[in-house]
């Protein structure tokens, strides 16, 4: 891979990205069609962690955080920095000192395929983090890698500018072209989810809610007194 | 495995349940004799989830939530349920939405050998889920499975009608048919170990209160004052 | 390996452990030069656990715990019990009534590459401990290992009267004949980065605050407007 | 669980073992409805390991295979051993001596979900060895388990007498009630999957084999030049 | 993700995919600077597995290998099967039977980020996969997918007719456009390494052949008798 | 860790070494008291790797395999490099390339706790190499480690010119002290497994042979027709 800093990323605008993030992951997860959502071994370090964004993106090598420093002259108001790694690692790329770099430039978050440190600190400040591992290994600055170029972080393609969505859930990955379609579909599912949860609150069950009876008839359920194994 | 909805289920009454559920998962286990603990990475969704209830078992396939929708219907006053899969999943088959139906039909939580979604929500109404991953992955409801007929789920052989009692340790499940002894072997150990608790916390070593001095020595333990490697 | 209680232990003296304490895991660990951090899958059992003292270390094998209550008897004020095991194993080794006879001897916590268990009463005594696991799985007492002798834990070696750090972060040990030395190490770095943190907060850059663009630029790292693939 | 030994076991017919053995793991786990399959953690210790018996079922607790020792004098011409562990571990309970003893006994190799050593003499044996690790870990004989009775080994129940099939897929079990049946309806597939190589290999899809045209079309599957994301 | 089938694809050239796959992967992903490896999770089943081909990409959920069925149709002579899924998954999702389809299409192996089975029959059939897991569980039928859509697979964003090289290294990928390049970079890099090997074989250190000397001397190392801990 | 190369190094006289190697990796490993053995997630490039050599020791760190070329020149007739790294990593430290090196100055094998590449030169070189990974993922060289320090590799302390065996079961360490006795121990231990093996493979039980019966029914084994549950 190249080994560049791209400085003009086409962004989503904060009110898609806000409006996004007020749904929620699983909710913006199903609005775009089940796509773009991180692997669950990316987890929040503590727990009430939230945070939507735009991708400022990180290519990095096991142990070498050289190029998070290089990323935050990049970031301008409303950005989350994602770290791609070139093959598994956990250590601690991240403490609070980059967090406290991250904030006054207008970060709003870290997603790392690697490890975090300053768990403490970091929750403290409320600085959300989703990483694969926690953990105080400290990191080299030697190998160059690269900043807002399309990378691979936990399974998903992302892109700079990108939508970023962080809760309890995990993150999921809105691309840019995509964001006003997917907020529209998000909200319209929430008021959808919110009449439904209202019905299911009072006793009304899922099987007729939405009309599964015929189908599970059709696809062969009985129901039966007592178990006969076969 | 057929494809069953077996409706009539024997329950272990609520009051063995609620009066094992008051001992916690440890000291059940303990009591019946170190059995019917679910693996470990089976964990709570958050700090401080708590349980007990009756199970309604559920068997279904990755990335297919079908039978818990028909599983609800199945739900009384009491209930946990109790899902295994049949391979290895960690899609989020369970949300806020499902906890809603549950709880509206007297549910007390979820075990599930897969992923569970809507953390933050699930927190906040306090229903106590524990799973084997938090995802916001979307599944389907294309492949029948069975409810209430026997499973296996996260290594232990659980029968519709049985005790599950959860909290931070984890999951413990106690056979319909053995709940009352267990209950009653619970609370007397629980007994015993307040007693041995006042007592180690007055500096009383377990080495003596267990008797363990004689038993050390047979074995062939040696107390020296410097190390010597072999 | 000798199945031996070592009961001379030289400790590393508390106001060294204290100090150390103090400056938390990852600053430790970078001032004994990257050393001393056991493996990332040592997690502490609740969120914001915090202790600081000396290792009595104990060499166990798995599912057994009976070298635990046999080192509880050297433990004085001020230490930390470390347990090693002979393979990996998750069972639940320690519970409530072992912290509250560690604490009636002075202990402040335990560090163990195995499971633990009651981890609702331990969060309740706030008896900090770091483990691989929680289990309520119960354990016998019937094969012998050591107390007192160098263990190896995580991935560290850990000798008996080394400090042992435990926060969020994980857990770091420092050699007794180092630690005068570290704890000045650390209490410099700390320092120095309260002057970092307040230059980032105000919006310098690291690239400028520790003169990265030289070498950026003699590495190769190019700045361009738009992404081009290889 | 009770620490004893069940000397009387009904075994399956080993006229039907042998039968089942020649259809192999997958085709003998599809014709029973697909169950029975163990995890596929569980791998054979050298490439082209094969047995088909009938399981002396054992329980061992980690680090001790004295349950083991006992087992062998319960076994008779066809039987396989199938140990089961109350935790997780990976010691190397099992190796050339036992392999030597079980042999004599008409034992026919070993499913275990712990560890195995010996593996260069056993596969100079041929003695096949089912196992979720490898390592050279020795063991201890000092806690009872039990032989004979029902017990859950990478997820499956297993019941002494029950007939287990290995291969390089990994290792299926079938209830003995079952096993005529499931031996004739897995002769039958494999007759038809005869036919349909051999359609398959002559170049017909299966498309058209399986008649899925008309099912992909009423799903929604359009097929298309080039591809437009969403 | 659109249900859709892509019909038409453009296919790197058979005589650059024979070129690179003489090459193998670890010197085609050097070639290629270091990228388009898939983790290292995904394996031969068997040892000597060797494949070279142009990629037919497959997008299925997990238990459910439709859509493997509908990629057949699509392959052409020299053709690799690529399959990615949803989430994890280690369900057997080909077999001997679809093997032997795809031979007779001319395909030329398989790379799949879940299970496989007949493994045995495979082997045999000297038929090469590389997947994360061998599993004889069987798959359901019944929820649509994509053939012929980028994908991404262990990690690795890859194309439909990409040059996919497989051995006992693991599994790279070169994009469609980028495939000359690479092997003429790959067919340089092996004369080179001919060269440096039979230099090394004559005793030569690499540590002269790659004029590490004086680097390393920069850097700090230094050469001493007798190590001293700090 | 200071950045050093120490070249002087005991090592253990080959004839132990080689007495060793003779024994295997679980004779060696029980006749030194059950130490020494590396974790088993270390395993052999290929079925029926074997060495026997003397410990040249390497500290590296994360995708970094510079110390590796510097410990080429430390070696000498019989040595096996023996390589930890600072935090966990599966890329492919170790080639062919290297390999051939090693073997031009009698290194006997490689043990790393990360990645391998080559596997198939490896192979048809019959060169060893036990790992936790097999990648082809390139390193790079820029960070300093050290060489012939006492590392930790796999969870056992290594010293400069301690005997390594490995074999199918893995790898077992023997510090140059001890190496006389624990040959000798282990010959001795050779011995007597072939007289035990005759009698088992005669049909004597292990419970007559190691005299188990008293001891079993003393902790209160019982035999009984058929099993009844609690």
């Amino acid at each position: 891979m190249k080994n560049v800093v791209v400085t003009k990323v086409e962004r989503t605008p904060l009110e898609l990205v806000d409006a996004l993030g007020a749904q929620g992951v699983a909710t913006v997860h199903e609005a775009q069609g089940r796509s773009g959502l991180l692997k669950p071994y990316i987890r929040p370090i503590y727990a009430g962690a939230r945070a939507a964004g735009t991708a400022i993106t990180v290519w990095t090598h096991p142990g070498d955080n050289w190029m998070i420093h290089v990323a935050v002259e990049q970031m301008k108001e409303g950005d989350i920095l994602v770290v791609g790694v070139s093959s598994e690692n956990t250590d601690g790329m991240f403490g609070d000192l980059l967090a406290t770099s991250v904030r006054a430039h207008g970060g709003r978050g870290l997603v790392i395929e690697a490890g975090c440190r300053d768990v403490g600190p970091l929750r403290e400040m409320d600085f959300p983090v989703w990483s694969r591992a926690v953990s105080a290994q400290g990191t080299v600055k030697a190998t160059l890698g690269a900043v807002n170029v399309p990378i691979i972080c936990a399974g998903v393609l992302i892109h700079p500018g990108d939508a970023v969505i962080g809760d309890d859930d995990g993150v999921v990955v809105v691309p840019r072209a995509r964001a006003a379609t997917v907020a529209e579909a998000a909200a319209k599912r929430t008021a959808k989810e919110d009449a439904t949860r209202r019905q299911l609150a009072a006793g009304k069950l899922g099987l007729d809610l939405y009309d599964m009876r015929a189908k599970l008839e059709k696809a062969g359920l009985s129901y039966v007194d007592t178990f006969e194994p076969d």
